[in-house]
């Protein structure tokens, strides 16, 4: 029996991590059968190369305006993916829209805090929340036990700077303090959420891309966009109600928190 | 050799722990040469208990007005606090003052999020960086090696809560996922900054108090706030820079972050 095509939605999805995530979601073996691509202008000339891709699966690919900070940007995107999705509901949320300061205790600032909390752990609440119904309706239209990202599932994009055990070896070559708060905090979301949802079958984790060569990880960093998101691609496609709840790498190594 | 008299600032100081933590202070063989008491409103009702503690105390106890959520606040703090203290610096900054709300993932909103991550996270960040030059003024003054709350620490008052070890036995009793993400947050935050001051001998920890019979964790609590902090100043009487960057509960058992 061929595999259900699924519903996908993407935030952050006009470059880097994201947008390669978008290609390579259409790759897989996995049918898609809607992928929302969110970001915050769908029209300016930073989502040139979403639109691009968009064109080649004029069926799957929609781009739609989020702008995480603002929840009526997000209540309002619901209620589009909600009419096109109708009762089949929303297969995968990926929350991988987020910013980055370098600063360290000794330079942040209130709206470096601030801003980074707003756009990596509020925005993911608010949309989570927002789209639980759709998930759950996923769930209902699965009818299968268990979890997965066939049925329901939360992907949120953290970072191993976002762990307390790196510190010790990370903190130095880049502090980042606001960042590694609001990634902690995204973890710690993650974890309360998937507790919260357990008996809802819906599948909460956290994933680490690697240190990617784009925009945020710079020039110096370990692997490509391509490299990080095959792998983490392939993790989503194999998490199980054992991986709810859980912080892994893009080869799918478990993270101490 | 008599032990030199310590300077000590505590925000949330006027109920709760942080009250009893003015209280006890003032009772330990530790000599307090100056003890700045920090609350919202210090004229106002909430203030009472501390007020009159504070006549006791007239030479000692300083009651002074902090918005934790108002930069200017802090600042104009900090300026009070350096016309006392002068070139002895400050030697112990308790962040004490904190919020809580009784929300879950599907209950919480932008503002929950916002406000408790502001007082809680976002205002001992700001107060820590304001007071840096007073204690590393504390350091230089002391003139001794290592690390003790006699010289210069922070002890960000932090809670189980945001533990991630906790989830799995502590979440269904009560989410309180704003809270939850603060807290893991501000375990960043200390664990962040004594990695950045390590160097300068600035002592960070974050201390559990335990649950306590305060406003905040209710009449069911297991202790009263008298004995959670009598445990606490043990503890922080004890610290050294071995535990410089721990989570440490009311008795000084580690708790993984």
């Amino acid at each position: 029996m061929a595999a259900q095509p699924i519903s996908i939605l993407i935030t952050g999805a006009n470059r880097g991590l994201g947008l390669e995530m978008v290609k390579q979601m259409l790759e897989t073996s996995q049918p898609v059968k809607k992928l929302f691509a969110c970001c915050r202008d769908p029209d300016g000339p930073k989502a040139e190369a979403l639109r691009t891709l968009a064109k080649k699966y004029p069926n799957v690919i929609s781009i739609i305006h989020l702008d995480a900070s603002d929840p009526s940007s997000i209540k309002k995107l619901a209620q589009q993916v909600g009419s096109v999705v109708g009762t089949e509901g929303l297969n995968l949320l990926i929350n991988n829209a987020g910013i980055l300061h370098r600063d360290s205790l000794q330079t942040t600032t209130t709206e470096n805090m601030q801003n980074t909390f707003t756009t990596n752990v509020v925005g993911p609440t608010n949309i989570t929340k927002e789209f639980l119904p759709l998930l759950r309706a996923a769930v209902k239209a699965s009818g299968k036990p268990g979890m997965s990202c066939r049925k329901a599932a939360v992907i949120n994009i953290s970072a191993l700077l976002g762990s307390f055990q790196s510190i010790q070896y990370t903190y130095d070559v880049l502090p980042a303090i606001s960042y590694r708060i609001s990634k902690a905090g995204m973890n710690m979301l993650t974890l309360c959420a998937s507790e919260e949802l357990k008996k809802d079958d819906i599948l909460f984790a956290a994933l680490h891309p690697g240190w990617v060569r784009t925009d945020m990880g710079g020039e110096g960093a370990d692997i490509d966009a391509q490299e990080s998101v095959k792998g983490m691609v392939g993790v989503i496609a194999s998490l199980t109600e054992r991986d709810t709840g859980t912080f892994l790498d893009y080869k799918g190594k478990p993270i101490a928190w």
